[in-house]
C-alpha cells in the first residue's frame, strides 16, 4: 500500500490529508489535520502577507512535515492557492517554509486551482454536463463541464476571507455592505459570458460544506455527513438571514458552521447566493472532495488526462467492499440472482420496472456483507453503519440511504424507512420491502456459497408467483432455506410466493 | 492468516463458525451459519435418533460441507455433543455424515464437552474462582474453576430440549410440573457436592444468551450484545414468570428470546433458576463464548495446556485494535501520556486514584483511533461504534461503554454520559469529564505523531494545575495544541491549567 499526503495551503486554512491507496485501488483517507491559519488575514490591497500569517503558516508546516516525518510518508505534496499565489513577499514564505520543512510548495495557478476542483467534482458525482463551484478563503473557481470535460475555468478574487475582509463589517453586517457585495460578485461573474443555462452546479470548498451542513440541520436530516446533499437558494436565503441576523462573533455558532469560520462564512453565503442568481441555478450538490483529493486523483491515476475516473458510482461501490474484504464471487452472485428476480418479476408484470430501484439493488448487494468486518453478530446493522458512514461518492443522500437499508434488511428484520426523514417519498415503504424480500430470497439461494444455484425463472401461475431455480448440483438446501426466507418477498408482492427446483 | 471452521452439531441446534486467525493473533469470527435441527426431539427413553432428526442433521451436514468446499476452508473441526453421545443408534448418524461429506465427528464425552465450555468461560471473562454452567439442548455441564484451572466438572442430562420433552406439556405448562422439574434438577445437582460456595457463576449457551437478551430488553439496555452482562436471580424469576404464562407457542414472541427456541425456552429458564439457588447463586455473567470458542482456543493455543489467554482483558483489547490496525507507536504514547497526567493529578491530590478509573483510560487509549478504519471524518463516534459493537471479553458492560465513552470524546464533543442508561452510577458525568479531559490533552501532544513529548509531571501551585512537558526537540507546537484543548480537563478539575515546557 502506497502513502501520499496532500498538504493545501489554502488562503483560509491549511490541511494535512493522507491518502492510502494502490494503484487500481482501493484508496481511503487515512488522516487529516486542518489547522484555521487564515494566511490571507489583513493581506489588503497591497497584497502583503502579514508577519503573524507568515509565522503561524511557518509553524503549521513544520508540524505537518514532522507528522509526515514520524508516520513515515514521503511522498508529499504541499500545494499553495489564492493567498499565496497572489501576494507579494510570496518568496520569504516559501523560503522559510522550505528552509525548515524542506518542502518545494508548488504554487497553482488560478486555472490549476479550477482543474483540481474540477477533477474533484466529476470524480465524486455523476456531474457529466453543468458547472462548479469551489469556494475558497481567497478566490473562488468557477468552471463549465460538457460531457466530463473541463471546458471553461476561471479564478476570481471573490473567497470568502477576501470579501468579508472587503465589504462587510467586523461585527455587524448592513444591508448596503450586503448589496454592495452582491453587486461585485454578480458583476464579475456575468462578465465571463459562459456562466448558467444548465440545472447543475455542484460545490466544494469548506465553506460550502459548512452551509450545507448547517441547511441539513434545519431540516432534521440524518447526521451522515453532505456528500450528495443538495442545497436550496431557497434554503440558502433562510441561511443568510440567519446568519445576517447575528454580529459576526456569533454566526460560528449555527448548527453546522464550524466556529473558526464564523468570522467569514456571511460572506461566502452571499457569494454563493450571487453566484447562483446569476447562472439561475435553483440548487447546488455538495461534495465532500476537495482540490486536494483533485491533486490526489492525479496521483492515483497516474499517466490518465485528465484524471478522470471511469464510472464514479461503480468505483466508489468497489472501493467500499474492497475496503472491507468483500468483493468475492458471494457478492456477485447475490447481485446476479438479485437481478434475475427482480428482472423476472417486471417481465412478468409482477412489479412495475425501475432502473432506479434495480440499480439499488444490484448497489445494496455488491455491498450487503461489509458489516461482517466490524462483527459478524449483526452484520447487516453494520453493514448499514459503514454505508451511512463512507458517503458513497455520486450518489445522492436518498439512494445511500436507501442502500444502506436493503443491506440492513438482507437477512432479517421487518423493513422500516423511518430513518429516511425528511428523504422519504411516496411508496418507500413497499420499495424497500420488495428489494430487501427480493436479496434476502438470493442471500439464501447462495447460503453454500457456491453458487450452485445459477439461474432464476420467474413465472405468475394461478395468482401465485413461481420462481424456478436451475442449479448444477442438489440444490434441495438452497430451495430450501429460500422457502423459509419468502414472506417477505410474498408479502410485498401481496401474492403467495413458490420457490422450486426448475 | 489461517482459517478454520468448529462445527457444532448440538442437541438443539447445528453451528458452524468460521475463525480468521494468525498464531499469536488477531483473531477474529468470521462466519456462521446456526441451523435449528433439533436432533434430539422424540429420542425419549429409548435414547434412539429418529428418522426424521437424522434427514434433517445429514443434510445440514452437507450444507455445512458445501459451505467449507466453497470457501476453501479445509481445516473442519466437527464434534457432537449430549443427544448424539447418548444415543444408541449414534453411528448410524455418523456413518452417514462421513459418507456424505467426509467428515470424522468427534463425538465428545460429557468430560470433554464440560472442558470445552469451561475454556470458553476462562478466555472471555475474568473468572478465576467460581463456577461454570453450559446449558445445552441435551445436556448441562456444570463446572468448578480454582485459579483459572478446572477442577471439578460434570455433564448432567438436564438440557433445555431434554427437560422440555419431559416435564412440561407442550402447550400450557402447569405449576405442578415446573416444580417437578425443578426439584429433579436440584436433586441432580446437590447430588453432586461441591456446587456453590463462590459468588461468581459464569453462563454459556443459547439458551442463557436468549434468557440474558429478554432480561437486556425488559431493562430498556443499549442493544449491544450480552457479553459481559450480569443476569440478576431476581430477573430471571421475572422471566419465568411471564414465560409460564404464555403457551409454549408464543414463548418465542417475548423480545430477545429467538422464536425457534420458544418451545424448550421455559424449560432453560426454570434449570438454570434451580441451579442458581442450589449453589446460592444471586447472579450469573453471561458470556457470548461458547463450546465451540472452547474447541478454537484449543487450536488457536496449540501446545499449551489447558489452553488459557493469560490476559484476557488485555488480549481482548489487543486483539480489537490489531484488527484495525491500530496498535502502533502512536496509541502506546497516548496511552503512557495520559497515564502520567492521571498519576500526576493524584500524587496531586487533584483526583482521587481509582485503580478502575485509571484502567478505562489506559484502555481507551489503546483503541481510541480504530474508528479511522471506517472512516477518518467523526472518527471518535466509529471507535465507539467498534468497541461497542466487539463486545470485549473480560470487561463488564458498564465499561465496555465508559471505554467507548472515552473514546468517543478523545477530540472534541461536550462529554455525556447518558448511553449508560441503567448502567451508570454517580458521579460517571465527572468521570467522564475529567478522563476524557486527559486523554484529549495526551491526543494533542501527540499530535505529530513523533513522540516528540516524552515525559508529563503535574504540580499544584497558586489555585493552578500545571502541567510540565519535557520533550526531545522543540516542542511548541505540541504544547500550543495541548492548550487548546485543555478546557475540558481544567473544567472537570474545577481549576486553571497550565500546560508548559518543563
Amino acid at each position: 500500500m502506497r502513502r501520499t499526503a496532500v498538504i493545501d495551503l489554502g488562503s483560509n486554512s491549511f490541511r494535512l490529508v493522507v491518502y492510502d491507496w494502490d494503484p487500481g485501488g482501493p484508496w481511503t483517507l487515512s488522516d487529516e489535520i486542518r489547522e484555521p491559519v487564515r494566511i490571507s488575514a489583513g493581506m489588503g490591497e497591497k497584497s502583503l502577507l502579514q508577519p503573524d500569517a507568515i509565522e503561524r503558516a511557518v509553524s503549521t508546516a513544520e508540524v505537518f512535515a514532522s507528522f509526515c516525518r514520524a508516520s513515515g510518508i514521503d511522498d508529499v505534496l504541499p500545494v499553495g492557492t489564492s493567498a499565496i499565489r497572489d501576494a507579494h513577499n510570496r518568496d520569504e514564505l516559501l523560503d522559510l517554509i522550505h528552509e525548515r520543512t524542506g518542502w518545494d510548495v508548488r504554487v497553482l495557478s488560478g486555472a490549476e486551482e479550477a482543474y483540481y476542483g474540477y477533477l474533484a467534482v466529476v470524480n465524486s458525482t455523476t456531474l457529466a454536463d453543468g458547472f462548479a463551484l469551489d469556494m475558497g478563503g481567497g478566490s473562488i473557481q468557477v468552471s463549465r463541464v460538457e460531457q466530463r470535460r473541463l471546458r471553461e475555468a476561471e479564478s476570481l478574487p471573490l473567497g470568502a476571507v477576501r470579501v468579508s475582509e472587503g465589504f462587510l463589517s467586523e461585527d455587524e453586517a448592513s444591508a448596503k455592505e450586503m448589496k454592495k457585495l452582491t453587486k461585485h460578485v454578480t458583476d464579475q461573474i456575468e462578465r465571463l459570458g459562459w456562466w448558467g443555462g444548465s440545472p447543475r452546479l455542484a460545490g466544494i470548498g469548506g465553506s460550502i460544506r459548512n452551509l450545507a451542513a448547517a441547511a441539513q440541520k434545519r431540516a432534521g436530516y440524518p447526521d451522515s455527513g453532505v456528500q450528495g446533499f443538495s442545497l436550496t437558494r431557497e434554503t440558502l436565503a433562510e441561511l443568510v438571514d440567519e446568519l445576517a441576523g447575528r454580529p459576526a462573533s456569533k454566526r460560528g455558532k449555527v448548527p453546522g458552521i464550524k466556529p473558526d469560520r464564523g468570522d467569514v462564512i456571511l460572506g461566502a453565503a452571499l457569494v454563493l447566493a450571487a453566484a447562483m442568481d446569476a447562472g439561475g441555478f435553483e440548487s447546488i450538490e455538495v461534495t465532500e472532495a476537495g482540490l486536494r483529493e483533485g491533486v490526489f486523483f492525479e496521483r492515483f491515476l497516474d499517466g490518465v488526462h485528465p484524471a478522470l475516473i471511469d464510472d464514479v458510482r461503480g468505483q466508489s461501490v468497489d472501493n467500499l467492499a474492497r475496503r472491507y474484504g468483500h468483493s468475492g464471487a458471494h457478492a456477485k452472485h447475490v447481485e446476479h440472482l438479485s437481478l434475475e428476480l427482480y428482472d423476472g418479476l417486471a417481465d412478468a408484470d409482477l412489479v412495475e420496472r425501475s432502473a432506479e430501484d434495480r440499480d439499488l439493488l444490484a448497489r445494496a448487494c455488491a455491498l450487503h456483507d461489509i458489516g461482517v468486518a466490524v462483527h459478524y453478530d449483526d452484520h447487516h446493522k453494520h453493514s448499514r453503519y459503514l454505508i451511512l458512514s463512507s458517503g458513497l461518492p455520486g450518489f445522492d443522500q436518498r439512494e445511500v440511504e436507501l442502500i444502506s437499508l436493503i443491506a440492513r434488511y438482507h437477512r432479517k428484520g421487518e423493513p422500516d424507512v423511518s430513518p429516511l426523514g425528511a428523504l422519504a417519498r411516496d411508496g418507500d415503504q413497499e420499495r424497500l420491502a420488495l428489494l430487501a424480500g427480493i436479496i434476502r430470497i438470493a442471500e439464501q439461494l447462495e447460503r453454500g456459497r457456491d453458487q450452485t444455484v445459477r439461474n432464476l425463472r420467474v413465472a405468475s401461475e394461478n395468482g401465485s408467483v413461481v420462481v424456478r431455480a436451475t442449479a448444477d448440483e442438489d440444490d434441495a438446501v438452497a430451495i430450501w432455506s429460500a422457502r423459509r426466507a419468502a414472506e417477505l418477498l410474498a408479502g410485498a408482492l401481496e401474492r403467495p410466493l413458490e420457490i422450486e427446483n426448475a
